[in-house]
């Protein structure tokens, strides 16, 4: 049966910080995207990571977009994606990783993604957004043994399910695909949805006024940094994509279309008032 | 017989969002200029674009000007507008072109809009703003059958319509040129004017602050994002004419000038306010 | 005998603007400065002339520094400085030029020097600040004709004047250089004083909150900005002269030390409520 | 005995500025640090630096970071740390120096840092921070004879001293380290501890919204800030430790994560709060 993601979910999770914690305590989370074209998709994740509260953030990017990323954040630190060991290093060193955000489709692409699913071990977290999961379905790669968690948009999701739009209505064809993941699911939409091994949660919050890009790219960035956060990681998914919506819902009061920049900059006392 | 462009035509054009619509909806934006000294112009267009609710934006400009995109925008993507295949199919897969804003008039300037125009299909909207108009008109390039929009300034409309400063004040020669040219025509000015198929339209809104560089490559992007969003395409170009002098009038309450990114800023305020 | 700039000044210079003005009423403005190291200060000074209302700005600076001025302000244009033709172009189409913030006192720097003085035509303004009077002072290059106006701190007064710091109390010694000079001096310290040909003038406003780099950039772009728009020189000087440090004392009313680029984001504001 | 560090501490030491006073009163600071993968650590402390009140500031780093440096903050100046002749004559002209802040601890890390050390002089007070504390415990490097200042996490403080983490909560062994380097220690955790020559102090305001990356970077500038302006070098780094962490006590009343670059922002009216 269908849960409904609201307040109470976000309340649910969000804990008051403990006195005696430290940045260890809130989770290293590294990010891999961003090719010459894409750039802002990885700065958004990013900043909606630091935003949401990580403790640590590394970004693995295209060289190009150092500069960008720090004019908007310095807060983050950041490398090149096409050096091998740093990314190796940079994933292993991670509590959460997010890997897709403007990445793209070329064989540079291909290759460092595959690195990153190689080095993923079991006792981490992934993000698995945007063209990743293209590159996924379209190359078959294998998935590695980890929490996975895939935020697909529709046509993301009939690549890698094999399930047509229509179908998608179809909640226990979307699960049955899931089961054989193994994965968390958010299936974006305006009733997006988010599949786990025991549940299936719609949220209730959302407003036409997020139909713009980069709306994703911030929702990945934030579920890394709720995940690397609170210890449930389903509850975890469930309240970031709330936050991400509850937070849109609000600006749309007063604007006709909210931009992925504005959600990020309202994030820390959106959580602030859901803390619990 | 003259029409006024007030706050009616801002509020007929202006839709509450429905529900169920996503990034599509509101329609892909491409946007083409920037040259290495000109850089501001594009952000400042493609700013407008994405402040305006367009679904997508992508801008082809000067890879110099990437890094200060980003960085006052992540939401955008970005490529070179040198590489012709990535041109080409920017434009084509556009809902909207807009063209000009800081592009220049060299060589560079002449190829790369002489294949954009080449690419343009009848069914796409394109802005043509800025050394675009006084290069098709020096050039004498020919004009691609679709929906065409001009945004010259008085100097520039010399330039493409041959009618000199003192005889622009004669709707009736402006139209003729309009007719020949079968494009909507914003002929800028501290009245701008709304020259379509049917109808002159004059703006009732603007003030001396907006006096300063940057204010028309702001108008071409808000134009660009309206006629992305609002299906009349006549009452989209005078409705984003409105808009910038509207808010303008309403900053320079408090401020001697206003400057565009600061009209960039207010624009989803504005929209929201008079939605309908 | 000594005047006092004050309030009224200000309301005297600041024009309500005529309706029907456009960007050339403003003038054009040219600011030449900004080394490798020095960056910042010519993106201070562009970024006070056009928030003062300048009708265009054009900024020949070193090439590192086009993207962070244009993250900070996207409605300047930009040119490299080392390209003597585009130099030459630019100052030439000026109606007043700005030169020395953040110049530095390299060889290229006096080349840079050499051909902005040269280029000079007699109705044109030139603003010369920092680096730039350091440079004249130390190889004793040749004045142009034009309405010179010099910024000198304390000590560079001293190298251009010869006058030693504890003479520079002295109004006739300074009164007597600037008359052979001709030009315009603002003699810079906590109680600003402003030579003209007629007068001098003394500040009224200012606080130590305003001890801190980038200070001089910023009153040197804002006296662009006024002489650009304000006809009378002397009025234009010391109304800037008074709003730098009104603004600075308003802000300093909750803040210990007031950053040069706070001053220059309140420009706007303290023009309206001071125009007449 | 331990003593606390308060509100009283920070009135005692925020000095109101003479009227009288320019830049040099308030002192020169160099910064020295910035990798290409930390840069955001060296912008955060010369934003914390200049935000302070520093009189001027120069920053030594790596030049990718320098566009980012300036995007954010145009009132610094920026030099390239490799270049050695700079660095030496930056660090011999300046107060204070900062070095550590994202300086990695590669081979390029370790010369500049020597270079630093040997130049350093004993009028000079110089904070010592991140892995600039980490090069000097690995490597043994020796001392200069100057005011150190250094600002270890504990792990650092580990590295340095050899006190295990558990035999940290010892004050008597940490105050016996310090008195062998003779250094001011500020031994960073959720109650951050100042050890000077004759006391030991004991933060009292401090929030687990700040345990996020860059905290100590911005610290490090603060630092760097207030000991160039007040006189009192046991005090201005108690204060500088007390403003960093009440400011986020007061964000942190609404926001969830306290991010460093907002701290910074704030510190002007914190000052001017303080001030006595």
């Amino acid at each position: 049966m269908m849960k409904y993601i609201t307040e109470a979910t976000a309340k649910q999770t969000i804990r008051i910080r403990p006195t005696d914690s430290f940045k260890g305590t809130y989770g290293h989370i590294t990010l891999v995207g961003g090719s010459q074209n894409f750039g802002g998709a990885i700065i958004m994740a990013t900043m909606a990571a630091v935003y949401s509260g990580a403790g640590l953030v590394t970004t693995l990017t295209d060289p190009v977009n150092r500069t960008s990323l720090h004019a908007q954040l310095p807060e983050a630190m950041v490398a090149d994606y096409h050096d091998e060991a740093m990314l190796k290093s940079s994933v292993s060193g991670a509590d959460v990783i997010v890997i897709g955000c403007g990445l793209g489709t070329d064989d540079d692409a291909l290759n460092i993604l595959k690195t990153v699913l190689d080095t993923v071990q079991p006792d981490q977290k992934i993000i698995i957004d945007g063209s990743a999961i293209t590159l996924i379905a379209t190359h078959h790669l294998s998935l590695p043994k980890a929490h996975l968690i895939f935020t697909p948009h529709q046509m993301e999701w009939k690549r890698l399910s094999g399930i047509s739009l229509p179908d998608q209505a179809d909640v226990d064809k979307n699960k049955a695909v899931r089961d054989q993941l193994n994965a968390t699911v958010v299936l974006k939409s305006s009733h997006t949805q988010v599949y786990t091994a025991n549940d299936v949660f719609e949220n209730t919050t959302g407003t036409p006024a997020q139909a713009t890009g980069g709306m994703g790219d911030t929702l990945a960035g934030m579920i890394g940094g709720f995940v690397a956060q609170f210890s449930n990681v389903d509850l975890a998914v469930a309240s970031a994509v709330y936050a991400h919506s509850a937070i849109a819902d609000e600006l749309a009061q007063h604007q006709y279309v909210v931009l992925p920049h504005q959600i990020i900059h309202h994030i820390p006392e959106f959580m602030k008032a859901n803390e619990a």
